[in-house]
């Protein structure tokens, strides 16, 4: 397979993904913003978060910026910013700023370093614990631990879950794929030789 | 916050996630299929994916089996199976296989080892690579090399994305929300100072 067809196979075999807007600052005091596809849960107590991160393109900066200042934030990407989130995908100089190019407003919460995005509706803090190097293809994956949770709490429900498609987050698919969605159903949780229930 | 109440908070915040079943098969030959949320993209040259595994859950015999093993079967979840994939995440024994329970029919292709889900549309032979240990939390990091792909080529497009939309294919959100997509748009490679374009 010619490498650019292939990446854009390979990466649409994991199905749906997040999209999320990674924020930090630079030594210089230097905002970033990069769009991330890969994060993930890892735990509840203590709340780690994960991502994926190539070395050695356009996130650099991204890189650079967590390993120097411990800090970042996620900020959940939504149907209102999706295409300005898409377009901090492209290549800017170290001097110039994601949030400025796009058009995305920069949000300082709570004296934490490392710059949100005041669209997104669903944000957080993120301490760096570690980042374990993937020796295979030389991919990093950055460990982290939620300190602090920014989420309009009308689409909290009662037993925790956040409603995510109400704050019209958007899920990408391959690398440039978005999509809405519809939500089929919550299950309760499974049981054996019991079947299947919807939750009310 | 209570310990259930969090693990569904705390579950809701990366985003939308993929839904997959894992399939193996253990040393006497059984059959064991289980549902992860966290399949993850690491590279498409080698095709290397990850997903992340609690140690001590339900999903243990996946572990074991993949331990001993050394091979997975990776099948994308959609909306025609997605209620028999949710069921796949109760405690069943070892002995008893989640084909048999849930009504998934088991396929064996090309003579890989582990079962594949023959209800699945996307689905991919993997041959363990790693399995790299987070510390924080006693989760691991699970890290395969995709050998074999299986795709209804009517949905794989000229530049290589495949339309998973087109498959019916459903992601989730917290630990058990279901939901279907409707494509928002195909975005061009971003670059700086260029506006963002929607492909056609």
């Amino acid at each position: 397979m010619e490498s650019r067809y292939r990446a854009m196979f390979i990466n649409s075999l994991s199905g749906y993904k997040s999209v999320n807007l990674i924020g930090t600052k630079n030594d210089a005091n230097e905002s970033n913003l990069a769009v991330f596809s890969s994060v993930v849960h890892l735990g509840a107590s203590p709340a780690l978060v994960g991502f994926v991160m190539r070395p050695d393109t356009t996130e650099r900066h991204t890189l650079a910026n967590i390993k120097n200042e411990h800090c970042y934030t996620i900020n959940m990407v939504d149907s209102t910013f999706w295409q300005a989130a898409h377009q901090c995908s492209a290549s800017y100089q170290r001097d110039e700023s994601e949030f400025e190019q796009t058009g995305l407003t920069e949000e300082l919460l709570s004296h934490f370093q490392a710059p949100f995005v005041k669209e997104s509706r669903l944000k957080y803090a993120v301490k760096l614990k570690e980042i374990v190097p993937i020796t295979h293809n030389d991919t990093l994956f950055v460990i982290g631990e939620i300190t602090d949770i920014y989420c309009d709490e009308s689409v909290i429900q009662a037993d925790g879950y956040i409603d995510i498609e109400k704050l019209d987050t958007v899920c990408v698919s391959g690398l440039d794929s978005y999509h809405q969605t519809d939500r089929l159903a919550r299950l309760k949780y499974a049981k054996p030789h019991h079947p299947i229930e919807r939750l009310p």
